[in-house]
C-alpha cells in the first residue's frame, strides 16, 4: 500500500500516519518527491482495512500494490488447475462444452435435449431447477423435482449434470443431484452461498455478474478457495453496458485477463452472454479463440415453445453445427474438442483437484 | 405487444404467426405498412412469453408496449404510498433521514452513534448485523448478536432499527429484531429473499442493484407487492459506470423517474451512492431537491476505526451539519424535515400502507 | 510516479529499472516490502511517457501520483474562477440561467424564445447554428444565417449569446457573432478545435464528452488554459450508461468532484442530460443543490413543432415555472438568482477572467 | 413508427393524433389494445421529426419500427461490399492485417515498421501523423512531415498507407498521400469532417467510438455514403464500460451484430481496443473467429521508447508470432491470410466499391 500525503501535509503529519501504520503491525517507508510526499507501507496489506488510513489527517490517496485475493492467484499456484467434473477435466487441453435447456420443464424435454446434445459432442447436461426469473408471474423452475428429472437425465446418457443453486439452505438438495453446483451471475456476491458451497465436496461453477470487475470476481472464488473448496470453475456471461444489439456485452477480454493473474478455468455462456441465438455460433467460436476452456450453450428442443430464455437457445441442429465450427476452431489454439465418447486428458504440468 | 415481420415475410407467414397468437388466448391485429407488416397482440402480454413469438418464423421483432410491473406502477394506484416504518411515515410530506453506522461493531459504538444521529434529527438508526463483503477476509458482522446490539439502541432512544438481511433464511430473526427490513443491492434479485419478504408483516427497504434497469428495480419491488407486502420502499445507491471519481454512480435521475410510473417512495443512499464522505452533503442536498423522501446516511462516531466502510461515513458534527443543510434545503421543494421530538403526518391524498 | 517490480524481479533489474529513469532525468527511490519492489519516482511524471517505463523487464505496473493536469487543478489555483460572459459572472455567487432553443429556426422563434427566457430571467441565450446531428438526413442548422439570427435576437433583448462551434475553420466566424463558444459534447477531444479556441479572447464552454472521465474532460479544459484562454467554463451535460429511462445519465457527482480539484466554474445541462422534459426541472433544482454555478436549458416556443430535441426542451411556461423553483433553490444553498435586470458581482476571494 | 396512446387518452386524442399524421403525408392506423390504443404511421418514418410526434397530448411512447439508416443496411444491398485499398480488398474472403507504429515518429523508424510488418504478412501499413492526444503537453504528431515519411515507406515497401485524417480542412492533403483515410474513434460522429470525406475519391476506415451504439455507428457510415463515397469499412476499438483490466472493452460482439444488418466490412483494433499488448494476440485470434475482416495492429519497432502507445504495441517478433496465430485461425472459419506477395480475390457474390 502506498499512502499518499497531501500537498500540504507537514512532517508531523508524516510522522503521525507513519506511528498509525506501525500500530497495525506494519513498517512505513518515506519518500520524499519533489510534489508529494509518499509512505509505502510494508507487510501484508490485505490484512490491513484501507479505509483505517485514508481518513487520517492530510491523507490524499491510499493506493493497494497487491491484488486483494490470494489463493485464486496465478502467484500463489502457477499451473494451470484442471477441475474434474464427473470425469470431465475442466481446465485442460480438451475444450469442454456444457449444453442443455435454461430450465428443466417436463422429463420428455430434458431427456431428449440430453440425447441430442451428447449425440452432438457435448460432455456435460445443463438445465435449471431453481430459476431466478426478473418477473415474479412467469416460470420459476420446477425445484426439487426438476433435479430428479435431470437424474434421469443423467441416468439415460451418462452425462454428468450442471445446475444452480440459489441459496444456502439449498446446497445440501443440489448438491445431492448435481455434478457441478451453478452459482448464477445475480448470486457472485451472495457471500452466504459462497461460504456454504466452500464446504461442500463438489465443484463449482462460478458465474461472473454483470457489474463484476475481476477483482470482484476473484474475490468472489476466494471465497470458494479460502473455505475450502478448490474445485472451481469460472464463467464470463456478458457484462451490463449501453449496448443495445445484445442483451448483454459477453467481455472475451476477461479470458487472457483472467489465464494472467489467476490458475482458474473459465469458461464462457454466449447464450446469455449475448441473448440471441444467431450470435451464439460466432461468439463460440471466438470464445475459444480467446481461450476459453468451454462453453455453456442453451439447447432446447423447441426454443418457441420453452418456457424460460428461447430467444437464446440453439435447436438440436443448430447445436451440432456450432460443434462443428468448435471443432474446426480449437485446434488452430491447439486444443482438441473430445468426441462423444472420448476421454480426456489433462496438462501435464496442471494440477487436478 | 407488436410483432414486426420481416420485410420478406409472407401472408401466409403472418397468417401462422396469427394462429400462433390465437392459440396463446390472444388477438391479433395485422397492420401493413410500406416497409413492414406489423401485427398488434391484444390482450395481457404480461402473461405471454414473448419468445415465443419472436423466434416464429420472419418475425424480425417482438416490443413489448405495457410495462412488465403493475402492482408497482402509478396507473394502478395513482395515489403515493406512504409507509409508516416505527410510526415514522416515508412518503409523505417529511423528508426522512435514516442514519448510522455501515455495521454495528459494539454496543458502545451502536448507541453512541445512536444517540448522535437522533440529536441530529435522524428518525431511524441504520446499522449492520449480517454484512455482505466482496473480501473473505474481513469483518463479516456480529449476526444475531448486532441485531441485540441494535435492539439496545432502540431501548435508549426509541428510534426504530433498519438492517439488511441477507438470505430467506434468516428473514424470521431479522424480522424479530427489526422495524424496517432491507435488501442490500446485491440481492436485488435475490429472488427466494423477496418471496419470503412478500410474507411478514414488517416493511421493506429494496436496494437497486448496481446494474439494475428501472424495469428490473419495480419488477424486484413487484415480487414482494405480488406476494402480498404492500411496505416498500426503495432506494436508489448508485450505479456502475466507467465513472473514476465516485465509488458508484449516484443516479437521481431514478428519483423523479420513479415518482412518475410508481407510488411507491424512494429515498436515496449517498454515502454508497459516492463512496466519498466529502461529496455526502452535496448529494444529499440534491437528492432532496430531486424529490427524494429521505436519506439512508452512514455515521460512524469514529470513521477512521470503523470496521467497514469508514471512507463514506460521516462523524457525528458532519452528520449534524448534513441535517442543517437538509432543513435549508427541503422547505425550497414543499417538504419538512422533522425536528427530533416532532411528529409528522401524510399527505391527504397519500395511502399509507 | 510508483513503478511496481514483478514479484520475480531480481536486484539487477530494479538496477536496470533505476538507471533508466536517470536516464529520464528522474531520481528513482527504492522501497522494499514484503511481496513486492516499489520505485519511486521523483520529479515532474506529467512529463515522462509512462508506456517507456511500463514496459521495461519485470515491471508489474506504473501507478501516477500526480494528476495529469495542472493548470486546471485547484492546487495551481486555490481561489475559484469567475468567468465574465457579456457581462454576466458565472463561477460567482449568482447561480445563471442560460435558455434558448436547441437550434435556430428562423428569426421569430428565436426572438421570441429570447424574450420569454429574458422575462423568466435567464441571463444569456443560447442557440445552435451549425449542429452536430446523429442522422444525415435531418436539419443540420442555419449556419452563419443562423448567427445572425442569434445576433439579432441579442440586439432586441441585451441577452449575451451562446453557441456552438463545430471546427476550428469556422472558429472565427463563430466568434465575431457569440458572447460563449460553446464545445460539444461529441468534439470534446477535438484536439484541434480546442487549440484554436485557446487563442481567441471569448470564454468557452466545454461541454463534457458521454463516455469522458474526469481526468479526460479537466485534460480537455487544460488543452484551452496551456494555450492561454482561461475563461473556461465546463459544462455536464449527461454520460453514456446501461440506463433505460433517460437519453443520457445527467451525473450530478462531477459536480462536487470538480469543486474539489479544479477552479473552474461549471453549469449543469438538465435538457441533454435526460433527454425528458418532464425531468428537466427536478434535475435543475439538484443541480443548483449539488453546486453547479448556472444552468443550461432547452426552451423552445413551440417544442412540438421543433426541428431538434422537441422532446426535451421546454415551453416558455414551463421554463417560467423552472425559475421559479430556482429562485427556492438557490437561496438554500446560500447562492442567489438574479432577477432579469439586475447585474451580478463576485465572490470577494474569487479571480475573474 | 407505433404512437402509444396514455391509458387515459379519448377518442379525441386519438383523432387529434390522426389528423396531425396525415399533416405530416402519412397514414394512421388504428389498433385498440385492451390497456392502450395504439396508432401505427404508415410512410416513411425515416422522414418525420419523431418528437414532434412525441410531444402531442396524450402520446405515452412513440416506437421506431425501421432502422435510422438505409444505405449502410444489408436490407438495402444484401451482397457483402468489399472495399479495394491499394489493390488489397476488405470485406473479401481473405483477413487482412493492417500494422504499424501508433505515431510516425521519423523516417528510421517508420520505414524499419514497414518493413518488418511486410516481412510478417501485414498487407497495408498504419501509423498516425496527426494525432489527437489527451494531454496537450505530449507528442501530437509530425502533420504533413509524417505523412511525407509514411509515403517514403510506401515507396520502399509497396504497402498502401492507412491514416487517421482529423478535420475537414485536412482532408485534401492527407488524401493526397493516404490509401484509406482513418476516422478516429473521438471523430466519430463529427460530422463536417464525415461530410468531407463522403466527397473524395478515396476509402474511409470509421472507427467506432467508445460510447456509439449501433445505430449511432451505421448512421456516421451513413453520412459516408449518402454523401456518395461507398468504400467505408467499419472498425471496432473497443467500448468504454466499467471493467478496469482493459483500457477499453473490445466488443466483438459487435462483429457478427453488423454481419446481419449491414453489408459494410468490418475490422477490429485489438490494440485501441484492450491496451494492453498481452491481450493483443487472444484478442485478434478471437476477432478473427468471430467473423472480422481484418485486424488493425500496432507494431513498433521499440514500443518501451515509443512516443505513444508505447503499452499497447507490439514488437515486430511478437507481431509476426500474431501473423502465425492469424494463418491457423483464418482457415478454420473458411478465410484466407495472404502471404506477402500473394494477391486476393473477393467472393463471388460480393459487389467491390
Amino acid at each position: 500500500m502506498i499512502i499518499v500525503m497531501q500537498a500540504r501535509a507537514t512532517e508531523a503529519d508524516v510522522e503521525y500516519v507513519s506511528r498509525r501504520i506501525e500500530e497495525l503491525g506494519l513498517t512505513p517507508h518515506v519518500s520524499r518527491g519533489t510534489e508529494r510526499i509518499l509512505i509505502g507501507v510494508i507487510g501484508d496489506e490485505r490484512l490491513v482495512n484501507r479505509d483505517q488510513l485514508t481518513l487520517l489527517p492530510h491523507v490524499e490517496e491510499v493506493i493497494p500494490i497487491l491484488k486483494p485475493y490470494k489463493l485464486a492467484s496465478r502467484e500463489f499456484q502457477p499451473a494451470d488447475s484442471i477441475v474434474s467434473v464427473a470425469g470431465v477435466p475442466i481446465g485442460g487441453n480438451e475444450v469442454v462444452v456444457i449444453a442443455g435447456p435454461c430450465s428443466v420443464e417436463d422429463e420428455e424435454q430434458i431427456v431428449t435435449a440430453a440425447i441430442a446434445v451428447k449425440a452432438a459432442g457435448a460432455r456435460l447436461l445443463r438445465g435449471g431447477a431453481y430459476k431466478p426469473r426478473t418477473s415474479p408471474y412467469v416460470f420459476q423452475g420446477l425445484g426439487e423435482e426438476g433435479l430428479k428429472l435431470l437424474a434421469r437425465a443423467r441416468e439415460k446418457t451418462g452425462l454428468g449434470i450442471v445446475t444452480e443453486v440459489m441459496e444456502s439452505s439449498e446446497v445440501d438438495v443440489v448438491a445431492e443431484y448435481a455434478d457441478l453446483l451453478q452459482v448464477g451471475a445475480r448470486n457472485m456476491q451472495n457471500t452466504k452461498l459462497l461460504r456454504s458451497l466452500s464446504k461442500i465436496d463438489k465443484p463449482v461453477l462460478l458465474k461472473r455478474g454483470p457489474a463484476a470487475t475481476l477483482n470482484e470476481f476473484l474475490m468472489s472464488a476466494e471465497y470458494l478457495l479460502s473455505g475450502g473448496n478448490h474445485r472451481v470453475i469460472l464463467c464470463e456471461r456478458g457484462i451490463r453496458t449501453f449496448v443495445e444489439y445484445t442483451r448483454n456485452t459477453l467481455d472475451l477480454n476477461v479470458v487472457p485477463a483472467v489465464k494472467q493473474l489467476s490458475h482458474l478455468p473459465i469458461i464462457v455462456d454466449p447464450s446469455h452472454g449475448t441473448g440471441r441465438h444467431d450470435l451464439v455460433v460466432p461468439m463460440s467460436r471466438a470464445a475459444i479463440a480467446a481461450g476459453a476452456d468451454g462453453l455453456l450453450v442453451e439447447v432446447h428442443p423447441a426454443p418457441e415453445k420453452a418456457l424460460s430464455d428461447g430467444e437464446q437457445s440453439l435447436k438440436p441442429a443448430a447445436f451440432a453445427d456450432l460443434m462443428r465450427e468448435v471443432r474446426c476452431i480449437a485446434p488452430a489454439v491447439g486444443r482438441s474438442v473430445a468426441s462423444p465418447a472420448a476421454t480426456a486428458s489433462g496438462r501435464e504440468s496442471a494440477r487436478t483437484v
